[in-house]
């Protein structure tokens, strides 16, 4: 039996991804795709690299019959997902991959995006969309909130550490490098080849950035007690990729071999081999994670990297990922790809 | 039932390539890879995107048992391909993709490539590898010769052309801008990252470069006359992808139409609409060539221009497609994966 | 003496390179620098490449006093660049980078920019930029028309053989590979990293490219009949550089000689030996032009490289060259920087 | 009076950038460039953007008369620096450009790079050449000892923080990420454009980077105690430039005070107002270093952006500021040059 899918903001990067994803996927079809500036071309014409497929036309949102729909992928721009899905049939599965429904507390919603959310009782409902940590809640979810691509990278690094004990809450750095498509397909002048070509810059330094309530949330609740990471994200010239480096206090092998047992039987996260670090063009067009630790010549220091497809892993495959969850697919339908190298 | 392969020289682009291919290829299995230089290593620590593969370890080519093989690809340097070859089992299967077996005639192999070819009664055999003009002989072929990278490109822009009587066969100018993938893995100092970034420049100009046998060959036989069209490549800073920009003289309309009647049934040709024309990054990972016509203010004069991955449609992705027909395997199985963009 | 300029349009590329070049030249200093949409800040914040440099802040035009003015240099849109001329004192003597004053036919400038020209007595009197071919003229004269980058790269390499008659004049194809930074600061999709790294596509084909009215005029009048060439570009992704590679039926060394005997004394345009081609990194930054000629195994066909870098030698190295011979000035002074590489 | 300078190791990156460098130069003229492997060969053939130069052909080392020669600057690799230099004349003027002499104690030389240093007493008379620290020892020394490229741009966010006591020694993180010409143009497997491209890796991480040696030695000797920092570099995908982002406890406003205190005389290092930090396109090209401080929402936390070009300032751009000092020349004679951009 084939499921179908509708794909709402189809015309940004995280849309295009799905589509590419969806298009191998033997047991979900595309029944609608939305682009409201977009309305009423043809999604080849938008996305010439996926010409070949026999999609629908780009429409409006208000143009889809959501009665024979299954599921939803909201890939719309965050403020405007939650007033699009407070509309949406009550029944219809959905995972929503702006940043509306990650932080369960209000005020911290409106801390870090700047004014209230309208959809509260959603925001209730919604679960984490961090799969390989919220596994049975998501398949057990209607709603599932897709986590930032950062705060994805970072969690995978991090998460097994605090869990165990392992590392000093209070001096945690995360230095992280991420490419430009992260940034999505909207204008702006330091998102032009020329700006960004041949330059690496920190950005949403101090403490500004906001993934930063998403890592607030879960390291919190982890620990039992606030933590408070440093995270200073760079901009590289690379189209697709994260990768985190994260610095803390705790023993490397204790590190290394915490997160080779948790990772162990997971698909998608791969933790190297004690002392070997991975590059971004290992996962890039892939849903794979990979991890490596190294030890430091001071004692007691350890340094995590962590990489990831900030489009796939990061976005839309974690999306899809859930989504086989939700449907009750095989978690892996879909996302085998290997990495395209070089 | 499941194929058996075998990769030699998989330590290369060209066979990491053929075994992302593979990886999600339902009908084939890779029982054996060689890598001289890197035997003994795991094919992930050679290619770490390849890692999450069980994959056996890269061996020396003597150690195969070719018992049990059912097909090789052979991705090794040309010369040490016609040598290998010609020790191989007399009813093993091969896909080539070296220069190899590419020309037919001994004479013209010795004045392209330097020396004469030491295995002339396997050249006779081999079908030349164009799959979407040699598909019957390659169904019937037990050893088929992979194409240039550009030479494919060129001839999926020029055959129909050509055929059809409708261009000016001596003022045929292409303009070719490749990869720099294409260069393989080898040492070079001008295809550092710090030499090719940021530049671009004609190489093997006037007439020089080794796929013009191929050009001549092919484009010869179709006319039944001495063809011989102008081919200038440029590398340019991207890792895959060619686009070849072919200046003819012709009806841009016939011409347009011959392409897309051509073509028209073809799973992985792709004629844009008139006036309309194609990017690398439309066809980057997959196995698509997407091809454009433009008229120009002066009459009579056309441009046509093709694209298409030079690790995939240009050599890996066709390695596959002629495998799966020499194996009685649908020709698209394992191949229909979307470019990967951005 | 220090001759004082005002740089009109400085907050797009050509102005900070004007801005780049001039600070190292001893006759000139910056008096007036002009950007509506960022007037009143600093130039060190539009662009912190040149925060270390003593500069005025940006103002509108309007506020400039150009009573003490001996030059100023126009790096605004066209259309608004002769309605800005327009109001300029009438002795003032300027720099145009714009098109707007590149055709002397009125026709002509409204055939390929759309709308008729507002300026028509200027238009009359300016002199065209190209400093090689039009050195008395412009050292007698008020204002320049800086040419197009694409054109005066393709005229570097053509006008001595058209000149000489030594090629055919119907059949001239010129294959044209730019960087991005030609496009300017303003937004558009296509022009996002993420569109253009590891892409490359042919745009304004078919003889549409506005700068094909240059071409037009030009090498009409030298031949002294209609020429009209086939002219396209395509998009590379690399920051700075033009790389025209023209494809000509006539004798190479011939060619070769006609070329290298009329740049022989030029400081800025080398002719490489024959058979060598250069390639977009052996000028970047620089106010060079490399060019080469290669024969063909056909007989009689030829193909000329010329490179230069598109924001300097094409546009603002240019109209800084132009305002030397217009203030009196060695022709070299401020241009002699080496290139970067790598 | 001109001075003559010999420039050994010319074939590289470094020595191309002297040579790009001492171009424009006033007071110094090239009479000598070897480069043992190129011997015999034109600057310009080695080096096309440079072929505009009027200089010496590249010989061997021993075909070198010194006797008119008034500053070498030694661009050989580590090792066999100092074994050339010990058999230059002792009254020769040197700025070395290699790690060889910049390690005081000879037992950190072995540790760092593996044998015994064969020219202890050489090793003694070297001062360090990082100019803005030791102005006055560079001055009168006779061999200077360029510095790590990586080693300048951390030394110049920290230096002033350790000398007034505003961080905690220990606990400093160094992230840097450096761009592809910092490798040289050997070859390499993992340097080839197509490793490159497209990636981010960590290298030589858990405090095994040489340069280490060089922070142990310079911030040990300001603190009086042992300082040992956490530095780890990450290769991206640009040509020139080195950012360094260093994660420190102490009081941001006070930091930042103390840098912009410190470097306010500087003429090439710039201190960005607080809470702005740099990128690497805004040094590329020049002699410039920018530094900007944030605090973080983390009392107490601060980074330390730095930012060079690691062939300008990090090196070549270094050793001529180094050579103007031992030459009596004004210190910034040739070196005033704006960056490129973009």
């Amino acid at each position: 039996m084939t499921h179908s899918a509708a794909i709402l903001g189809a015309s940004g990067y995280t849309g295009a991804e799905l589509v590419r994803l969806i298009a191998t996927h033997p047991g979900i079809e595309i029944a609608a795709l939305s682009g409201d500036r977009k309305a009423g071309m043809a999604m080849g014409e938008v996305f010439p690299h996926l010409a070949h497929l026999d999609l629908p036309a780009l429409c409006k949102i208000e143009e889809i019959d959501f009665s024979g729909i299954d599921i939803a992928f909201c890939a719309l721009p965050h403020a405007m997902s939650q007033a699009v899905i407070a509309e949406l049939p009550g029944d219809l599965k959905i995972v929503d991959l702006s940043a509306d429904f990650r932080l369960r507390n209000d005020g911290e919603y409106e801390k870090w995006y700047g004014k209230p959310h309208a959809a509260m009782e959603l925001q209730q409902e919604a679960v984490y969309g961090l799969t390989e940590f919220y596994r049975e809640e998501i398949r057990a979810a209607r709603l599932v909130a897709g986590t930032g691509c950062n705060a994805a990278t970072v969690q995978f690094a991090l998460r097994p550490l605090i869990e165990a004990g392992l590392i000093d809450l209070d001096d945690i750095v995360c230095d992280l490098k991420n490419g430009v498509s992260g940034a999505g397909r909207s204008l702006k002048e330091n998102m032009l080849f020329a700006e960004r070509s041949e330059d690496v810059f920190a950005y949403s330094a101090g403490g500004t950035h906001r993934h930063l309530g998403e890592f607030d949330q879960e390291f919190s609740a982890i620990a039992g007690r606030d933590v408070r990471i440093l995270f200073t994200p760079h901009l590289v010239p690379v189209n697709r990729g994260i990768l985190a480096s994260c610095y803390v206090k705790g023993d490397p092998q204790a590190v290394h071999e915490a997160l080779a047992s948790r990772y162990g039987a997971e698909p998608f996260l791969r933790v190297l081999p004690f002392g070997r670090l991975p590059g971004m063009s290992h996962v890039q067009g892939s849903n794979f994670c990979h991890i490596g630790v190294s030890g430091d010549r001071v004692t007691g220091r350890t340094l995590v990297v962590a990489t990831l497809d900030n489009l796939c892993k990061g976005s839309s495959g974690q999306a899809l990922q859930n989504a086989n969850l939700m449907l009750g697919l095989p978690e892996t339908e879909g996302l085998m790809l290997a990495p395209v190298f070089p």
